[in-house]
């Protein structure tokens, strides 16, 4: 039986993962988010911050060892490679287990064809990102433009170097909303809405 | 007082067309699109065949003189930029006027800031955009494939040189739809939704 996933793509601060949680919330189904570093986690022995730093927010220092073993002369299989393959193998489960939202990690190309998608990207106004960012997480010793564009650049480069897709491409994506300008309620009723 | 406009840039073949009349009849508020054209080449004087071999699905072979112009060195108007002018003011008195839909035309960028605007872009894959147009225009000598691509290629040049913006890119539009996954009517009530 296929089950109908939403999957959610976000740039950092778009209220993405709360736009996930609440349409969840609303056709009373489960929410993937965090969740999925707890499993990964589980599965892989590597704590929940590593899994962190390894996977779609990874830092391009992080890297090295994987864009040298992705060439095939010094080819061998890095932590990222690992967890990458278990995050794959537990949203394949996820699509012949139940309906549900699933917030980033490439579950969007993970699932293409393999379950009955609904594939969203939230994004916003650089401004109210960085308004919604300082509400949220605070003031950081890094600038809040530096803090918005490291992660979007890490994203988009997880993104593309496991999927060979471009992340935030709106052809990839059969819905994209611009969450600053028509408001969070909104996108949430608009996605349930084609559910 | 500022108007509300929902401008609809489109893939070819995609429906964006449809799309802006429903909306539009919807909302008891006019649709510009082939009427845009028309009041091109009224207040040129160019003929209606010839505004649209010179606007946004103008080939390359007509682009010579306008590349050619931007260098400043050889600086002169084309007939390419007399249109643009024409077409740019004729939008702005459309929104001092009325609540409308346009459809194309490069009305989002040329309204950013002058209106209330709702941008929306609707695409869908490539199949279905082909059986689209073939059910809609026919087959033609050239293949499906290379009108599609030709089209869509036309219209990002010329967005792109008028309006320093890319065409097609996700952080331009507020909405964007599949409208071959989604389905028109859906796509017609999401924005008529939003307005």
């Amino acid at each position: 039986m296929t089950h109908r996933i939403i999957t959610i793509g976000r740039q950092f601060g778009s209220g993405g993962r709360t736009i996930g949680k609440l349409v969840a919330q609303k056709l009373g189904i489960p929410c993937y988010d965090q969740e999925l570093i707890e499993q990964i986690s589980q599965e892989s022995g590597f704590t929940e911050e590593f899994v962190t730093a390894q996977s779609e927010d990874a830092p391009y220092s992080s890297w090295t060892a994987t864009l040298l073993a992705s060439d095939r002369t010094y080819y061998q299989t890095t932590n990222q490679d690992r967890i990458w393959a278990i995050q794959k193998k537990i949203i394949l489960d996820l699509a012949q287990r139940e309906d549900c939202v699933i917030v980033g990690r490439c579950a969007d190309t993970i699932l293409e064809g393999k379950a009955d998608l609904l594939k969203v990207f939230i994004h916003a106004d650089f401004d109210k990102r960085a308004q919604r960012i300082v509400e949220k997480y605070g003031e950081t010793e890094v600038p809040t433009e530096k803090r918005l564009r490291d992660k979007d650049k890490r994203r988009a480069l997880f993104y593309q170097f496991y999927t060979d897709q471009k992340w935030g491409a709106l052809e990839n994506y059969h819905l994209t909303l611009n969450s600053g300008v028509l408001g969070i309620d909104k996108c949430v009723e608009i996605i349930a809405s084609l559910y």
